[in-house]
């Protein structure tokens, strides 16, 4: 298998929050994928996926892009393989962690960590970058950008029900990480792989449920280039 | 056993969104309570289970409250009864849900039906009613109410993750319902019983999700007295 996902300036920068769900959840089902570099600008690489955006899984011959797709593809095609979703409910449930992270939590995050994400990103993406993210905007990144205070305490309100759920339990799918641990943590992993700001403090059920996150799979997210946060 | 549940002017005006996440627990199991009428100003009823608020579940000797607790309780004791929640996945990602939901829904109905719970409630509540939820809101019941048009619609965008699961599945848990769709249905549920405000509209994935839910069991919730939304 072959994984396309979007690196930095050099290749082994990979930050997207997108991929690395899908770097967790091969570790979690042990497998390997030889993974592709690919920057916004090489859309015509990806093109036989028929979108624009990574990851892509190339399985044999088949090609399968989004995140979420990918997930249900690895459990569904290697059912005894550890699974992502313990069954039907959770990867309902699953799917809805999904669409809140990515209206909440995301959002929230790109608001603190958009420049380092700029500066991250390889040469040849950033007039991409820049301009399809001001468009998107409405405004400068500059003036976008918000590391205050205040802001990494509204991304700490936002994450409230993850962190009632991490109060007696080591995982948001309970004694073991699933798909919505992945789906979480690959948000704190962006930041991490590209920012130095501290988002989460160590009297936090998150700051040690990340760190257990970090860990696994023999430091998997932990050995990648990042800042210590 | 028998349940404590909030009731209004009388017996079986029962709309506490609370206590409805038990009812449809109850039937979901295939298991009957005793359904006993209670009033905020009846603290002394159920000092017993140690706190102040429904439901409580007297289950033998024992009495559990607080709707998470009963409902784990339910599955715990009796787990070849049909199950609230698939597995431990499951259950975790329901306290999520359930956090969620308290943090995120309950606030923004709340301000819709505020007049209509008050004045669904008992004579006797009034009182009590008024004065505590003005201290928490910090302004008089009316002043805080908002039924205006894009206050629904503040509603219908928070809603949109569980949207997005309905759109290719009947339940929020999947192909069957499960406690997340009872959270959910409970916070409708509560508005439908004292409320004639329209909340959504017949091209919604939520509108048929919260009919078929309102169908199950024989029809538990459709039956009782509320309004047509």
């Amino acid at each position: 298998m072959k994984l396309f996902e979007l690196a930095g300036k050099d290749d082994a920068n990979v930050f997207s929050p997108y991929c690395w769900r899908i770097r967790m959840a091969l570790a979690h089902k042990n497998m390997i994928a030889d993974c592709l570099p690919w920057r916004f600008t090489e859309k015509d690489v990806i093109r036989e996926s028929g979108q624009g955006a990574v990851p892509v899984l190339k399985s044999g011959e088949r090609l399968i892009h989004d995140s979420w797709d990918i997930a249900c593809y690895l459990d569904d095609t290697y059912p005894d393989r550890p699974l992502l979703f313990e069954g039907e409910t959770a990867r309902a449930q699953t799917l809805f962690f999904k669409h809140w992270a990515e209206q909440t939590i995301h959002p929230a995050m790109v608001k603190i960590i958009i420049m380092d994400v700029f500066n991250a990103l390889h040469d040849k993406d950033k007039e991409y970058f820049r301009a399809s993210r001001e468009a998107r905007f409405g405004m400068p990144l500059e003036e976008f950008e918000d590391k205050s205070e205040s802001q990494v305490e509204h991304l700490g309100k936002l994450l409230s029900p993850a962190r009632a759920v991490l109060k007696d339990r080591s995982f948001l799918c309970g004694s073991k990480p699933g798909f919505a641990d992945y789906i979480l943590f690959a948000v704190f992993q962006w930041a991490r792989c590209v920012s130095e700001t501290s988002l989460l403090q160590p009297t936090d059920p998150l700051y040690f449920w990340r760190d257990r996150v970090l860990r696994l799979y023999d430091g998997l997210a932990l050995k990648a280039p990042g800042h210590q946060v």
